[in-house]
């Protein structure tokens, strides 16, 4: 008995945005058979990465977070539209969390945590996904955090 | 005609770690048909990462190399616990290592091996993983390993 | 109606090399049902990298992106050698461009665009791969860019 999407959006008054066009030769979603591959999203604004820099220098960890939680929302925006119907997505099964990291900042799991908790209120406990975060030296245009996933879709 | 993991646990005198609890808001292991996502595994004792630090600085590649080896346990363990029967463990088909480096290391495959010849030594030259490794700026915890695994499952 | 790969080949002039031999104990390729997972691979040249170094300083942008092609064509060559026929790979459905960097070095996703062009040109605008690409501080052998590739195989 899943949960329908489009009802624990309503709930929580969350809209998936549009997808943002990928930043080179990639398509946003890949579907074959029941799973999707979501590229890599970083949270954007008119084109431009959010925020960029790095976490534990320009970027603080709370702006980090919620960075996370934009990319997440961003990259179910993309499932859905290549989907065309939300409620096709069943559950988030991994989750990668990149995040670019200043020297000393060990803590990428806690900004891996604002797309995670989001898929949590999404989906509930029991359809949590399998999770990998960490920390790198620099991801695409300079953004702090980059989310992918891969979905089990219907 | 698969080798049965039990067994080949009994017979190299190893035995399956309980699985740690996530660092965050997600699960261990996502099963979906006949294929299991498991969680980025961090060597943990009592909550905390194993020798903490960066490969290369605190931490030595020998030590790196049995961490990797212990998060591959541990993250079979948690897939067996997912899982109910550790005989449905069929293979691994991709493993990923990251590891945190220090400058001037470049040897993160050496690391890596440590997870893939647990593997080979359980599941036979035939059923070895397919594999990316490489080195990373910090992992949760200030970790210096972490193993990150999806299985075909009966 | 996929495109025949082996035809795109030919059209293009392009080879598929012989797999380079995994640097650890893994294999090059694991197919399970209609998935197959492809090892990380760095553009080698008898036994070694070519080009080693970060992106960024000892190795410039164009240089990157053509190892990253490289790379790419290694990866479809180890997965036809797999498959007994590479016109049973239907399409990447995941590419990881992993890329070693310099300190100032943000464009990982331009050396990514050496591997999918490629792709493009060989699948097609309708069958490129969804992406995730990320700037790390080391590869195995000090090598400048990994490829890894998740692939739908018929």
């Amino acid at each position: 008995m899943p949960v329908l999407l489009s009802a624990r959006l309503r709930e929580l008054g969350l809209e998936l945005p549009s997808p943002a066009p990928p930043i080179g030769s990639y398509v946003p979603v890949v579907i074959e058979g029941n799973l999707a591959w979501i590229s890599g999203q970083i949270a954007m604004l008119e084109g431009r990465p959010l925020h960029p820099g790095l976490v534990g220098a320009a970027v603080d960890p709370a702006t980090a977070r919620d960075l996370a939680r934009r990319a997440a929302l961003q990259a179910l925006g993309a499932l859905a539209a290549a989907l065309g119907n939300v409620d096709r997505i069943q559950r988030i099964v991994r989750l990668g969390v990149y995040v670019a990291v200043a020297p000393g900042f060990d803590r990428p799991h806690e900004v891996a945590n604002g797309a995670s908790d989001l898929l949590r209120e999404l989906f509930g406990e029991e359809r949590r996904p399998a999770r990998a975060s960490f920390g790198v030296s620099v991801l695409p245009l300079g953004a702090p955090v980059e989310v992918e996933m891969t979905a089990a879709v219907g």
